[in-house]
């Protein structure tokens, strides 16, 4: 295989990590960027893949989309592969293709979905595989299938939200609670407690010292909250030598980390950090949970059931969370650099 | 004079509006700015304007800055000129030469900036002026002063911040109160008001109907606040006539801004807004105190003590500020368009 960086051996396919990544609502651009991403991945594999998801949607998917490619069923992540050619899937075969419709969402396409995520779960619990991607869901097949009652309740116990784009990383200490509870949730401990989880992430996939910023809670950082609750929190974990600084102007932060100063931000709330990342409108971000012992990333945009079956999908950002998941796992960093 | 656009016809001097500007800190960079602003500006005059300060200040910055413009120093906003030459001053000789230090905050300099101002303002509120520009004045040197106890008590009562730049205008609801604050500060009526004070305004400046968008307090616009406070008060100000939409989800709306949808966007607090502003990381951006019956503005910038008086500082914001209040005045919207 050519591409392979100057100096690097080739290693034995079996040497790999093995990345599972579940096609995500069957009815949405899930299935097609899936094998866009692998049918068209423009570095060597770095790992093995296996798709997670009914092999029926992946076969309208290639063909709507005019990919020469086939799949093969496995009965296993262990006969994960690296043919670009022809994509080892397993399907467990509990949704039958007239119980979902491309550009509908389903309580069959929901069921189905958390199927695949519980799966995945167990796969990665019991090291069958190294890390997991989850491709778009879709909260109305969610909704209907009456297993949960929101997203949020698929976000695995005590793990934070790292989003990725090239020039910015940033975590918050919650994500969908409202700004009045949002003081209530910014502890010493729970400030502590997210430096600690960040600085000993990034170590485990090759990023040791990571430069961690904080982001103040109120305006230019000048707050109680800031003073007496961010700042000792800061204080405590500088003391076990990592390597942080705090509380920053909220409106200040993320550009210094754009400029280099930081390799992640710690925000207060959701919305500091998605201003952010949104209003920069990176390209090919993605979403890294944190607190796992596998690798698990997301990619953030949504089902797009409105376009799905034509082809047209971009698969950009699930073609970097899977670089990127190639990275985490072999303890390479994020995978910007080569 | 050339570069007047095809088709205007040049008016007499006298017919044009007078436009005043407070020299700032005498030891920052505001003298500096100014004297570049009035000197290099590279549009006609569309405004007569008079600097409020000291002379000795701006000699200083001429001579540093290595520009051949003379002083005129006047007794009245009347006497105010279109000579980029020979620019029109009022000094009212308080200051003297030996009280101030370029480089150094000052109790005598912050007292004289204190002076400046309520001159300006009092120009303004009897019409001796159509608008006036605040150089960067310094917060040591204010405090120094002892007549205020913060930059903050010097903007004027009912007034709120709208910073604009090139690609995306916001007004926040409150500016330095912490988070905890923020949700009491969010009423129908505190939503509703700034809402129909912007359309006024923006009326006043010669852009009617403006499009509003109205972001939302919490993630997504999903909060009780979001439904059962800002979506009232906007459907109150639609049924005004007034072109308004929201809640918008607060990671969303400033994309949305800055790709065309609103003219201009309602926060709920300083830092949704300053964090999409400072991110973006606009060139040559403005403040306007929107709530007054004159144009009043205000450079983004500090007044950096350690780069003044060594003819290094830019003028961009100071030019930019000119050139939005000569089109302010005027009726012409915020003088991107010629």
């Amino acid at each position: 295989m050519t591409g392979i960086a100057k100096g690097a051996q080739p290693r034995s396919p079996v040497d790999l990590p093995v990345i599972a990544t579940v096609i995500g609502d069957p009815g949405g651009i899930g299935p097609e960027v899936c094998v866009k991403a692998l049918a068209l991945k423009d570095t060597p594999f770095a790992a093995r893949h296996i798709l997670i998801g009914s092999v029926d949607a992946l076969r309208i998917a290639a063909a709507t989309s005019g990919l020469e490619v086939s799949f093969r069923q496995v009965g296993s992540p262990a006969e994960a592969g690296t043919d670009r050619a022809e994509i080892a899937i397993f399907d467990p075969e509990t949704l039958p293709r007239a119980a979902w419709a491309i550009g509908k969402p389903g309580a069959a396409s929901g069921r189905a979905v958390i199927e695949w995520i519980r799966l995945a779960e167990q796969w990665a619990d019991e090291g069958r595989i190294d890390g997991w991607i989850m491709a778009p869901i879709d909260s109305d097949s969610l909704k209907l299938s009456g297993k949960i009652a929101s997203i949020d309740d698929l976000q695995p116990a005590g793990t934070h939200l790292l989003r990725v784009s090239p020039r910015l990383r940033v975590v918050p200490i919650t994500e969908h609670i409202s700004i009045a509870e949002v003081p209530a949730s910014v502890t010493i401990d729970s400030v502590s407690a997210l430096i600690a989880l960040i600085d000993d992430s990034f170590r485990k996939w090759g990023m040791t010292g990571a430069r961690i910023g904080v982001a103040g809670l109120n305006p230019h950082a000048m707050g109680s909250e800031d003073r007496d609750t961010i700042a000792p929190a800061v204080e405590r974990e500088r003391a076990m030598g990592r390597r942080v600084e705090g509380p920053i102007p909220p409106d200040s932060i993320f550009r210094l980390a754009m400029d280099g100063r930081y390799d992640v931000v710690v925000s207060m709330y959701h919305d500091q950090g998605q201003i952010a990342l949104k209003t920069a409108a990176f390209e090919g971000a993605c979403t890294i949970y944190i607190g796992l012992d596998h690798v698990h990333l997301t990619v953030p945009h949504g089902s797009a059931m409105e376009i799905a079956g034509k082809g047209i999908a971009q698969h950009a950002s699930m073609a970097s969370a899977m670089k990127m998941a190639e990275a985490l796992c072999a303890g390479k960093g994020f995978g910007y650099v080569a």
